[in-house]
Order: C-alpha cells, then structure tokens, then sequence
C-alpha cells in the first residue's frame, strides 16, 4: 500500500491511565446515560440463562466444583479438559498470564484492551509494545513484531480497532519459546467465529482467551476461559486462588457453550453485523465534519477520528450518551471514540444527538 | 504447665498435600454423604440472603461496582473504605498477600488452614513454620515465632484446632516491620466475637481476613475482605484483578454486614455454642475408646485424637458421614479427625454412627 508506514516499536510505556475503562464513563454520573461506552450486550440476559443462574443459588453452601463447566468448555471447542482453564473473567487470566508464565521479553500490539499491559507492568515487567497504525487500517504487520519477543498479546477482533486479523497472519506470530496470547473476548460476535484460533492445537505457544461477558450480558459475574497448552494451563492453574470461579459463574459458562446457546450466539452475531452496517451507514453522513471510522469493523463496536473528539463526547453526555474516549488507548489519541453497536432504534438517536454534538462550534 | 515443651519450629515444608480441603471429601463420592468435613454452614443461605442475592441477578449486564458494599464492611467495622479490601474469598486474599507483598521470612503458624502456607509457597516464599503442641492445648507461645520473621500468619479462632487465641497474646506478635496475618474467618461464629481483632488500627501491620463464607452458606459465592492500613490494602488491591468479586457476591457482602444480618449471625454463634457442648458431651463417651477432644474448642467443628483414625473415618464413610482427615495438617497426623458442628439431630445420628465405627476391630 502506498500509505505504507512501518509500526513503531516502543519500549518504555507514556504515561496513560490503562486502567480507564467504559464502565467508569456510564456510572460515575448520576443521571441515566445510554451506554454506548460500554462492549457488552447492553441488556440483561436473555431469561433462560438469568432463571438457570438463579437456580445456582440453592447450591451456594457448597464450594464451586468447576469440572462439569471445564468439561462442556473443553467438549465446545473439542479439546481435552486440560487445554481448558475457568477463570474470574479475562482479567483474571491476564493477572496469571503476568504473573505464572517465565518471560523476560513481553510485547503488547496496540491500539488494544489496556488491561494486559496493565497487569504484566503490575508484576514487574516491562512491556515493550508494538503500534499498528491508522494509515495501515491498524492491521497486524508481523514483521513488526521484535523477534525477541517471549510473549506477545494481541486482540482479535480488536479492542478498540474493531479490525479483524486474519488467523493466519496471527499464526506467523507463533515461534518456539514463544508464548502467543490472542484474546478472543469478542470473537463470538463474529459471524461463524471465522479467523478464530480457539480449538487450534498446531499453534506452538498460542494461549487464546476467551470470556463470556459480552455476548451474553455476564459481566457482572466474572466468567471467562484460557485455551493453551496442558503444561501452561497447570502454569496458569497453580497460581489461581482455591476456588476461583463462583458457582453461579460455572453454571453459566456450562449454559452459555450449550449448543442452545451456541446457536443464539451465532444469531446475535449476524445482526451485530446487521446493526453495526447501520451505524457505520449513518456516521458515513458526517464525512463532511471530518469523521472517519476505523476499519473494516469487525467487532460489536467501531472507533472514529473526529475533530473536537473530547468536546463532542462532553455534549454527547449532555445529550444523554455515553461514548468511550479513545486517548486512554495506546497509539490512539484525543481525537478518537469508540462507540458499541446496538440495536437500530437506539443507534438513530445516537446519530441524532451526534449531529447536534458535532454541529455546535467548537 | 507441667507438659509445657516449647513449640517446634520447622524450616523445610515436609510433603503434605496442603491443596487437600473437605470439600474433596465429600463430592467424590457419588453417594450422599451427611457433611460433617466441611466447614460451612451445612443448609443453603437463608430465603432472605438467597433472595437478595436473586435481585441481583438483573444487573448481571454492567461490570461489578465494589463500592457500595466495600463502605458497607467498612462501616461495619467502624473503619474507613481505604482500610478494607473486598476478595473473591479468603483464598484470594491468601494469594494476594502472597504475592504482593514485599517478605522474606514469612512463618505460619500451624496447625491451621494449609492455604496461606500453599499460596506463600506457590509465589516462591521459603516458609517457615511454627507448629503449636498438643501438650499445650495448640495454644498460642507468642515466644516461639522466630524474631526474623517479617510475615507471620495465624488463624483465630483456628482451623482445625478450633482453639481461639487471646488476642492480647496475637498482639504480641506485632513488630515494626513485621506484617502479622489474622484469619478471622470462623470468628463470626464466637459469641461476641471475644478476641477479635478486626476494627482495631493499634496493631502495627495488623492485616486481618474475614469470610462471608461459613456463616452464610455463601461458599459458593467467594466473597471475602481483608482490614489492614491504607498502604497495605492499596498494595493489595494493586495485585487484583480488574472487577475481582462478582456483583451477587457484592449484594451478598453487603447484605450480610447489614444490622439484620449481624444479629442473625450473633444468635448464630450462640445456637453453635449450644450444638458444639452438645457434641463435645456425646465425644466425651468415647474416652473409652480413646478419643480425646482437643480444646477447649471455640470454633464451629471440634478436632479429635482417636486410635485407628484413618479406619474408623473409612468405617464412617460406609455408614453415610464425611468427617475430615487430620494428617494433611502440619504437625497433625492420621490419628486426627476434624468434626463440623452440627444440627443436635445430625451430632446424634452421627454419635450413632460414630459408636459402630469406633466398636469394630482395627
């Protein structure tokens, strides 16, 4: 591509706030915001898997017993129980990827999920990152990954780049003593989960994560699962507190792989499409005041450059929406904004209030 | 004390299976077995608590917000927020302080609860250990933890020793520089809470647990906070995972620190009393046999010494009740069984069942 620019490498991290995340944008205000801020199924979940959390609840005296969970987790994605790891969510599994894996040398490909940096910084380490850039549509270039590199993270479909990178461009990441981190958190909301890595066991070194929050609404329980070798899933185990995942957690990772649910999930996916064309549709209206949207999107939200970014978001707020500021993002800056994909009705009245936001003179 | 012989102390861990708890006790079996092994409350929470809990069901979509129960356990405790951290159970706190804070020489004093010695261990700590003397009651020689040690650990009232130390005496055991562990997690169900230490800021380095787990029947739920200074519950928290407790374990602190709760859990203690005299009287029959009852006992579950242990806790298996082992428990050995305080209907059937196992040959 002529507008071909290397990724930059960079070593020491600029100072971000890596621990801001959307839910602080929709709770610290008093008022009632639409949550656009937020990648997660923005209502409750559907009401066969709220009433089978509840039935949990009457086995709560005793300890959680995660085998039945681990074993439907390992039968979905047809591996044996010991590439399988539960775990209190993916921030959990990236506290224990930081903290249990032997490495010296890790790299974090950015712009992405904040939290992985985070954590490994937390347990001493120092994290080199690569930058995908803008004028590359934020793909991976795997060359620009330093060869050095003990372990490398990267998201796939992006957070907050929404791009998708195709597996097997992920996969020429792969290198012995390597360790290959793909953090699959939205890769349920991808039609047919295609570039998916989960499952895959001719990958040396690859670790995929995956959570159960978004597409099903759960993020208030804590549940989400590592796939990876058995030797770095008894790593990762060992270092896991006793009894890591609630039973109402277990109950409904056991419910949210079952193939009802596989076959809701799959639905949801096609019309995260469906609603992500129409959103994507209505911010091509506003080219004219500058904005542009990161892509091809992929994921269950888009990021878009706009000029004022910062201003429009705050009347945005005044408006009513909440929208995710896009400066906490490594590699990104002040004039981004993620916004999550709903439903057609609530997207029209986001597009409303956005061209009242971005009319107003800076 | 004429039996008085000072307390031993041991460097090298020797091979136990610390990771052995009750709950592995009885859910191997596929027969149900009565529980006297594990240490919980043995029938679900009360309607009221799983009730609570329920309501929280509907806002499983947003990312969990501590704060609200955090002030709760605060304000329960007469302390400020930055002096209490919320865990995903006592289990996690036990890593936390394994692997956050700066020690060198940590010792535990046993026996106790093997998970603090486990976690230590796992995040590389050489442990040193304290093991408390039958001959002595298993009572507290604040003499006999070793002045170097910068990490001392001890719980009261003790698991599995069910003895509860003055807390005058685990005073003693503060040092500058020294962070002294007090797992408070049966301390609920001790009339008064006599020689507790939560709530107290006069004890330097004073880092106490507490568990919502037993008296509630919240085992399932992990839900657990820790009280120390500021600086430490900020080190701590730094070791967290993002969102560490789920949002109906959230509910669940906050409803069971609420004054309702509180005066639930004290008659509690008392009806615990009552059903513990009651079994510690029919134990008393078996001296006969050779069973002696370690004590005075204050906690909900008695330890006893008995001949033939290992067989008699096989016999009962046959007859329909789990007991828990002893010799998983630094400085314990196969002639120790723990026994959970039960119903006096359970305690007698079980007393029962106890006079078949312990009448059979060896």
């Amino acid at each position: 591509m002529d507008t071909h620019t290397p990724p930059r490498t960079e070593g020491p991290a600029v100072d971000l706030d890596l621990r801001h995340h959307g839910d602080a944008e929709v709770r610290d205000d008093g008022s009632t915001l639409v949550d656009l801020a937020v990648n997660v199924r923005a209502d409750t979940p559907p009401a066969w898997l709220r009433e089978h959390v509840a039935a949990s609840l009457g086995s709560l005296a005793a300890y959680p017993d995660g085998r039945a969970a681990r074993a439907a987790v390992a039968a979905r994605h047809g591996l044996p129980v010991e590439r399988v790891l539960l775990t209190a969510g993916a921030a959990e599994a990236f506290v224990l990827l930081a903290r249990a894996l032997k490495v010296s040398r890790p790299v974090v490909v950015h712009p992405q999920f904040t939290e992985p940096e985070a954590a490994l910084r937390d347990a001493g380490h120092t994290v080199g990152r690569v930058l995908l850039r803008e004028a590359d549509g934020f793909r991976l270039d795997a060359a620009a990954v330093p060869e050095a590199a003990d372990l490398v993270v990267i998201g796939n479909p992006t957070n907050p780049t929404s791009v998708l990178h195709p597996a097997a461009t992920i996969a020429e990441l792969a290198r012995p003593g390597r360790t290959l981190v793909v953090d699959e958190a939205f890769m349920d909301a991808v039609p047919g989960e295609r570039e998916a890595l989960a499952g895959r066991t001719d990958v040396p070194g690859l670790v995929v994560l995956r959570s159960l929050t978004k597409t099903w609404g759960l993020a208030g329980l804590r549940i989400g699962y590592v796939l990876a070798a058995p030797e770095t899933i008894a790593e990762l185990e060992r270092a896991q507190p006793l009894w890591p995942v609630s039973t109402p957690a277990l109950a409904a990772a056991e419910a949210c792989v079952a193939p009802r649910a596989r076959a809701e999930a799959a639905h949801a996916a096609h019309r995260i499409a469906a609603d992500r064309a129409h959103l994507v549709a209505g911010l091509a209206e506003f080219a004219a005041h500058g904005l542009r949207v990161a892509g091809p999107a992929a994921g269950p939200f888009v990021l878009v450059r706009l000029p004022h970014a910062t201003a429009v978001r705050h009347r945005l707020r005044g408006l009513g929406y909440a929208v995710r500021r896009g400066d906490t993002f490594p590699g990104l800056g002040a004039e981004w904004l993620r916004l999550a994909v709903r439903d057609r009705a609530t997207t029209d009245g986001f597009l409303r209030a956005l061209g009242r936001a971005a009319a107003e003179p800076a």
